[in-house]
């Protein structure tokens, strides 16, 4: 079974950068899974800076909704880095898919992969309870996407400040 | 003194599994106390849910309000898990109670307590300001109480992804 | 250089207090210099409750703005205290000015100065995304400023319920 790794921490914690470098290495060139749909220019500015940091030792891939299908692709050796599960979570809710099938999918699949997987996430769960009904049930939905992951994972770090504190193993 | 246990964390988590898992393994049968007053069909289903996953080895009450009252009732030796504080700070502050004598009335009973009592709260501080005054006057008071009860507590545990990163003692 | 230490956390976490301690373990009389503009009776109510807690062994300076002006006036052997980076960073927003170049220019000053400066800062990027665009563009801002402090720092700390995760170094 592959290594696998789980990031997680909140947004501009310094999470994607630590998961690139992990990535690196374990092995170069790596390959980079890109969940994000590029639906605004918010996004658009993101996923730029995140390429322009990123100037050599990768290949991109996109799996906006299809990631069980990149991984086994991609299963060649090379290190994968998927960036990220909230942005992959969130086009799964926008076309209706059935979340917990497609997590128990994504897990199941795990074990049969060879080459290293680091997915980065977001804690979406340590603000207020949100008022909105739709978010609510998204920030559930991450939660427990994030502790399957983790289940199964080698190493949990959480990051804060762009430094990383291992939860998994400790 | 009994032994006093905080777990925080962020919604879904999975603080409250690692909670149930650390009051069996003090003493089976354990003495669930649950806060959650059921007015809606969410509320509902989550708690139906923790329910389901403690199948045995569990004895149930219900404190809303009265958590004091339910602490002294069941000192009898077997361990409490108290789930969760965020609840019944919801229930005070929707019945005009004075938060900071509640607060002062529990840690005040704790040290008259034998048996263990685990605590599970939740991280509500760590997103943007809220917008809303009364849930930003629920996170000042959820910081505080967390603060009070860790002060007094044996041991503190973030949790995150399903695992607990020790904060008390270090 | 001067040490150099940061001390992040989620509201209500208890980050000041042990800011505060910290700070008068490296010297005391302290520098506290205040970042906070007292615009509504919250600010000004918790304003107060910082200020009656630090009872002796302080000097009190404010810098809504010009924190490198005050880190650098102040930089006579006495620990300095800078309460707090979130309050600085709504100032400097809510004046239009250039967070980048603020954020480069007081990362800029830290290896000039002699005595120790330890920064309070906020995580505020734990929660669900806000919907407010000004949110979403301070929670980013606050983000790499902490990634930008804590780069320099010697010591960064993650503050839960009033104890302090060690973040850096590990």
């Amino acid at each position: 079974m592959s290594k696998i790794i789980l990031m997680t921490g909140g947004a501009r914690s310094g999470k994607s950068r630590l998961a690139e470098n992990q990535a690196l290495s374990l092995g170069s060139p790596a390959i980079y899974i890109a969940t994000a749909r590029i639906w605004d220019a918010e996004t658009q500015a993101r996923v730029e800076e995140h390429r322009a940091r990123r100037l050599t030792g990768w290949r991109d891939i996109e799996a906006p909704l299809d990631l069980v299908g990149a991984l086994r692709d991609t299963d060649g050796g090379a290190p994968r880095l998927v960036d990220c599960l909230t942005m992959w979570l969130t086009n799964l809710m926008m076309e209706n898919r059935d979340i917990e099938a497609e997590a128990e999918a994504l897990i199941g699949c795990l074990p049969q992969l060879d080459a290293p997987v680091i997915f980065v996430t977001n804690e979406v769960g340590m603000g207020i309870v949100p008022e909105n009904a739709l978010a609510r049930r998204f920030r559930d939905a991450q939660g427990q996407l994030n502790q399957k992951i983790a289940a199964v994972a080698d190493e949990v770090h959480l990051v804060t400040c762009g430094y990383a504190l291992k939860v998994k193993p400790q």
